[in-house]
């Protein structure tokens, strides 16, 4: 029986969805089909609190499909997981977002991690992440490359910025390993693990291999409390269409 | 000089904002406006994560009318405190949400405080932010009065309900103050301390005055980082008109 | 009906609650009466533990004397916030600290804030109410800016020197908000709010707010356990006087 | 290519490697080998800090032959995860214990978890690791059915006693999923997740995905710091054996 | 050479200061005088913030005067430990807490502790004092015998009350060990112990040994920064003998 | 009637032993007999977890022979207290770890310590110590001198350039005490003490004198539930000899 995973890129940019498709197909078991997708609202891309605030209809929209074609799991495939728990409220199977994966991930790998993220603006989300995951004593430090969300495909020096973000994140923080702030960053998680000599962590294979993994054990979010599926009620104006989440 | 603070209900029920906005004149400063608004999309009741998440775009719409009108700051009217930080990037004055005014505020008056929300189902989120506002220690727990938010007003039984559920919570917690968990309860907030005989803390009021203190201080967000005003860029679907953030 | 706050300068220095009304007169409301007072016992300036704890004794007075009077509510103008446990035993209204006042603040206007005392030796003193108020997470550092307590307005340099205190703090805390660690710097509030471009907190207005927004919305300390009227008992020697608290 | 995990069962327990052994291989990808085995020193279960402190060689010493025939990454399966740190600096692939992946998994699946293990005596352990993963704030409880370890397979009442222990545990802790305490339940998982009617997580299964979602993303403990290889250096007495670590 | 160790009880009742006197003997080394003395000034015993407040400066002219005569070390016997960073400031020796030095006793005997002290409402001292401490995770509660100070050695029933109190309190947290709430205590611990079969601490013993200890080692409080010589000055009124600290 | 405290050095450095030996009875009382030992078996230094694993059953057949002796109470001599949970099941009396005393020991001498261990690999087990010890806000950091255990004694530069790491490390963290983070530091303590100016805690001798202090006052280990003595099983192979542990 074949495994059905939705990787949602909460933004709306055609190219990283591809870049993100090809990183949790990159891991994922042989029977299992990834469908990667983007909303068909919201921000281009995610790079403050109002853009993520923004792009959470669109997911919710992305998850709710998702049940109606009977996904068994979904990757958030941004690091401010946004939508999160409104998103296991809507879904029957779980739901992990990219930042959660990856922090916890690299727990695994050593004493402390590094966050590096786009811009420095976006950092406090990531400590926010960190102290609701209870991941804090373990990371260690959250830094910026800043590039831009969408700059990071177009940016010829990406590369050799974020590797030097990288290892300067890892020197100041003397830190085991490395997270990439960015799905956008997933398609060079290899070529930094390579420069820098530790563990890179790609939130987006983390997370599809965890939910690959819940699916595997027949768990799910336990619906019988505050991720029941929410109560059915009227919404309005320009979100009218979500009236019945189901 | 006349202050102007916007009360934003983050639900589409206008008799919860006509209860909010009186509980907001009540503490107002006589030479203030308070402007109480509920945005024209989203859930008609806040009662799980989907519903808060599908609040925030018209919360954040309401910001940014208020921006384009010289309001000089914001009170969020909800319990979950939805979209606080992207509604402190559009804002130039200051935001506050009522479950952090009244948790901080309960902070000022003795060693702990219990919380009493209206479903079960939403206690989760009251934990959530009394662990992001540094009152996890203070709060000595949170319960639920069992009555959704649309029926505060409509079941004859609430005061008397209310009452029981609080006094319950007192008792269970060893507390020294009650926080209201809803928005909705602010009218019930003089009879409930009447009957329970210590101090009950209504969030529109709190949330009222600690703006109302920030603007007397001339205080707002600090917009070098974290919170500088987002980033323009394209929004698309149903969001597009979101297109341009001010 | 006029509202009475006393501002308690528990030193002994006219200057300073000069200074001190001051501030505190600037932020009440128009029916409000700021009565400042300091001690007729005590030490001249607080800057130490020593100094703190036999400041004690005469705010103490000056809290039994504003009860018979009927004042409505307190502040303690000490960044030490020396004797508040006490001081609410003993007050039917709230008391508020300005350390307490101004950090809480602070926490409504970013990520973090940073704090600049007077004196080195000081600094351990904030952060043991940094944990106490549950802002530990919020505050990135304490500062000092070496100069003593009743030199701040002596010293022509005060303000260059604490100007530089502030900036050197924030760039090496990466702070949203300065709190400014001592009551004597009330009056230089607007003008380092002007020379570095962030949030300054005075507490002494911080908290003379918030005792009256306490009093607006009729709340006060919970007087039926830890802090309850102190049982009457026998004080002997010097502090006979206090034999009876009320 | 194959991919070899070892499950090392930290007892000499046969029935229990078996038992184990069962679990890893149900959940194992398509292409992997799981090898199950148990020490040939040690104590035949593991019921107090004195059974887990002597338990840790025969781990070791089965690690050591792991890194000998080319294993690519391990399990430690008993819940007090005995000599993590120890086997991580042995082995050159991934180590995960089965009490940090159990209570990890957990947090992906709702808000609280709740443990029940063996024996009374075994809780403290349980609180100790929970700590050290950072996520004692979502472990709402640990609890025991009281039957020790090595009658777990023996005692026909067993699922019946250890359903009523987490259906107990679930109502006092108002847990949405329940971590089992002992690798010797995990035979039990399923029956207990259809009796209980929420997630039940065995742990064995946990730590075997996650050590294969580790390898698949081709990360391992960092070896550069605190994991490095043991510096080689003499062993005597009974443990002369463990002379050359590798 | 003789060690000369003064336990300073900071209430004024000789019946408790011969109480400690007798707990201070009996644990220390041959070579060591124990002085016991009480205030000349101060309440009569201490029971609220508000006593606690007033003890210090008594306790401060006992630390003064047993510097000028060359006392090695210091015991604050009231389980508030008032003045302690004052009193650590004025002494060359060390100064230990009977609270501070009974709760971390404790820490060595097993994975908790419960405090029984007299009367509830100063069970948040306690609390406080745990945070400050550092023990919080070790303390499972604070209950209270409900028997004020001064009647502890009157009341022919107290042995019982409190037998009671600790047998509840060891039930109810499932605690390894007590903590004696109050110094007037002291003389019941062996009692107690055997009545209870668990380990007893009373904080004037443990307190006395840890002084002894620290004498042993030479070590004192670090006098380079916050807990140096507190600076000179003026104090007036009623305090106005404190002037010189030394 | 003697005092018998028996040191117990984990590692099997005579040399060591005899340092060790030496600073425990520097500091143990008139009466008290000091017995220092070293395992038959096991690291013949401790720089690694794996080193720290192995040298625990060692250690516990060194309790388990002091039990059978009639010995009071024991001292672990090794900074990452190995086996100190088994050790205190096995034993009667109390148990202490070198770093446990010296680190709580270090809380009464200023707000802050800084350790100093041997080689930076180590500095991790520091870190996991002091939490669990509750004491991590207290620890301003861990350093290392960079000097394998075993040339402590060899090197001829030890004293200057630990006299130069401890120098750092106060200055670098603003410390006001240094803790030593091996046993093999114990004999130059009072050179370090002397050279830096500052507190320098030996746990050795802070260790040995809270196990008399412990037994000074018949307290010791809880044994109604995680401590009681382990239940007896089978042990086999190299460890078969433990199969009776008392």
């Amino acid at each position: 029986m074949t495994v059905r995973i939705k990787v949602v890129n909460p933004n709306t940019s055609a190219a990283m969805t591809r870049n993100i498709h090809g990183a949790a197909r990159a891991v994922a078991a042989p029977g299992t089909t990834i469908e990667a997708t983007s909303p068909a609202m919201g921000p281009a891309s995610i790079e403050s609190h109002y853009d993520e605030a923004l792009s959470v209809p669109g997911v919710l929209t992305e998850i709710a499909a998702g049940e109606r074609s009977g996904v068994d799991g979904y990757v958030l495939a941004c690091f401010g997981d946004p939508g999160l728990d409104a998103a296991r409220e809507l879904a029957t199977g779980p739901v992990v977002g990219i930042a959660e994966a990856a922090m916890r991930t690299a727990t695994y790998l050593g004493r402390t991690f590094t966050v590096v993220t786009t811009l420095a603006r976006t950092r406090g989300r990531a400590w926010d992440l960190a102290e609701r995951y209870g991941v804090t004593k373990f990371c260690a430090g959250v830094h910026d490359v800043d590039i831009p969300v969408l700059e990071l495909d177009q940016d010829p020096d990406t590369l050799r910025k974020l590797t030097e973000a990288c290892a300067s994140a890892i020197a100041a923080d003397d830190a085991d390993a490395v997270v990439l702030g960015c799905a956008g960053m997933a398609d060079l998680c290899a070529d930094l693990t390579k420069a820098l000599g530790v563990p890179v962590i790609d939130g987006v294979r983390a997370a599809t291999l965890q939910v690959q993994s819940l699916i595997t054990m027949a768990l799910a979010t336990d619906k019988r409390g505050e991720y029941a599926k929410p109560p059915a009620k009227a919404y309005s104006g320009l979100l009218s269409t979500f009236t019945s989440p189901l």
